[in-house]
């Protein structure tokens, strides 16, 4: 079950500068909720953190926590989105998903938080 | 026979937060009206929803009722763009299809409605 | 429906040279007699030829007519593979055929008459 | 809990002829019985059938009945091999897991029966 | 002799929207009028039809009647995108030659007309 | 027309030694007899020589001799290798030619002369 | 231990100009600090010199003075930035860090001394 | 010896029109002044003519009159960039040059003159 | 310092069968004894397992004891194959270490144990 | 000019075992003694030591000295590959050029001592 209490987050330590953070999470896996097939997706996390970073080990146990949830893509993206903007309060957050194909059709989900930090 | 009785919405889960869907579609097939020979394409809708998400199984289904359509690029382009336009009256939308070479030449046309999200 | 009568052949013209030929068809597409669901794959011959070899316009309206046609991936390379033996009777030949995935498992089946040309 | 009751079979339908089908599933996850953290993989099986083939969408739920377990690369590869052996009796059969990198380290294994096919 | 009049237009069947068009040619071949070698590249038309289009099977014999002239980068290029605007009067028009390489020095030339479609 | 007076050879400078040689031309082209079109490859020649090696600007010279030659894949493929084996009567000889798409089919013909070098 | 007096310049040979020098470091590694395990990254530095270039030999051993430090990745980034802006004053400065992936999570920070230079 | 009276012009035969001319040479050698040791690169013209466009035989020379000059990467890029410019009198000119690794870094110098074209 | 006591080996799961495991690390580091810089490469361990497995963390540590060791690219190579053949007594093994460039040479050593596992 | 002097050896570490020693030199350069143009290509070296390995530096500057020496590909070919096993006398040896296009051509020479490791 998806769980916003393993994250974690440590102090920023240039808070003076604006500057851009990503992760990529090539082995997220979660479960749709209609069919209950696995999922298997990429979830890129970028952002500029304010007065907070998010824990590097921390986040890959979050994102653990989906494993054998039922949830549709553009609800995972949504909710991952709004779990981090709300925990590290960022001054801008772009999430994106990307799925492999099911039926011969690939997905991308993307939502943003704030501007899009080039 | 393109079949817009096919296409099926469920509510935008995130209707607060402008967000971008991607569904690329790389196994779409439809017969050239001239040769009567098939085309093979990718299709790719980018959109950012209001109130209606397309449902992804209801779209491949769709995408299939072209098989034995007699149809030039262009005009299944603008064709799928006008009818996912019209059924979740989103935000902004971007329809590409890229086809396969014939004699040498490989084409990519793109249709738009509204401003192209980024 | 699968026609061998489109198949036509010519002359080799080096008949005293044991050589090879291969094509390689990229837009084959049939239906999964199972799921109804269209299949899309590349099917690759590969022979030596002996008095005969297969036209190339005609090779391409013979695996078109495999398009509607519900048959599963085993059959049809077994099928073509025996079509293609009987009608040119090459010194060897073998007939692969590469399917995009379906469920997250891609498959290759491999049908061969003599020994394979390296 | 790996489940081999999932596997099911159809009957070959070119018993008189060897040859080769492959099944290339990337997809894959278990879990570390050490560490509990999730493996991810590619899982291939390529084999000559005799009387039987593996039923495409029943090895895909077998696939993913391992989800939850936790069993090292050496036993699953070793354990798939032996399950589809037992259960297909094939001509020859090679069965291999490539496993995304743990601590920088990406790792393959290989275990066949008979004389692995070309 | 490149030959214009070879070229034929159909009617643009969306006039009302403004949309996107490339043809990619990846098979032209002209002489160089300096040392009589053929050159070899790849012919990429981009464009906003307005009232007409370019139909592809004209376009791919106008290119052919290159075949043997003796003609230099630039005004193979200008002259494309010359006859091109000429007879579509498009909104938007970027035409572009790639060139394989002479003496280790590969070429690119990009003529436009108006502003180039995104 | 294709013309083998073009060819020129000089003297193996290392006669005493089996030693392979390759030249990749990716820039053929000849016309097909039937439909007219012009057909694009790219031609491979290995050999061990013996007394004599094809001297390289020759050899493209004999290569664009046939770029209004009106001849089929298999002819072509056979010639070349004829007259480079008359030419040069190397030890050991290999021609393939790989062929751009028509149709939808990519071909490659490939003809030894003796056993082919690995 | 990260020293910042292995750096050296020399000066810009074209001040006049604004122009952009980028240096691409494949090689780097340091320690995590919380495990203790090493680290391995790419280093890219881009810049717009003012009146200083930095050496690329000194520029190589101050990257290698890293190789046994214990420091966080945005650590990293963020001190590499400070002491090459603070050496060489440049116009403008983006200093990126990409990291191999942990726990199957890769990684990447970028940090900016003025506006990025294109 | 750089020898810029190795290059030649030829008047621009569009000038009513702003295009884009882009020359890339892959095979650019010179020698670094501290170590002598050859460097190898690759250097990448684009520009828009104004009156003049550079002839490509004589750019390919004088390219190689660096071959044995020892000189630093930023004062080679500087010195094309200066004297082609000189030269052609350009509307806009970027010259860019791509180091081989050296000490496990790669390099790259980008000079412009105008506004650079996209 | 490299050591072996940091290799452990648990019992070959499988001991009845010949099969084949490969570990792959690409994140190898130790220092050249002439020049003092470092060396980065790729480490690649294949075995057939007699009654002993390595164990993988075990592995990645006696791999990391190296990092600030001077030792040539043989001797590293020849060392690491001697060290676990010793400490597992495979039925065969291959070690493959591939270097990164240094002055423009990429290097590969390839030791083995026993007849290649293919 | 070529100088065997400067290739320098040292003493195999592990003379009991046959391995297999590859350097990789991807910045070759000589001179075509034909038409006095550059020549660029890629030196693989790949042997089994004897009592000899050949020194990685010193390597270097045997190649370097090939700089501006006019030599064709067949000579230099042979010439590496009989001055390498003059000076090491090892048990196998490969010698491969490949060299970049010629009007259109690629090259590869391969010559061997003994028979070629695998």
């Amino acid at each position: 079950m998806p769980d916003i209490t393993l994250l974690e987050c440590f102090a920023n330590p240039s808070p003076q500068r604006d500057y851009v953070i990503e992760h990529i999470a090539e082995e997220f896996t979660s479960v749709c909720p209609k069919t209950g097939q696995p999922d298997f997706g990429t979830v890129t996390l970028r952002y500029v953190p304010d007065k907070l970073c998010v824990e590097l080990k921390a986040l890959k146990l979050y994102y653990q926590s989906f494993r054998n949830e039922g949830i549709f893509y553009e609800a995972v993206t949504n909710r991952i989105a709004d779990d981090l903007t709300q925990l590290m309060k960022p001054r801008r957050l772009v999430l994106t998903t990307d799925w492999k194909g099911r039926g011969g059709i690939r997905s991308r989900i993307t939502a943003s938080f704030g501007e899009a930090p080039r």
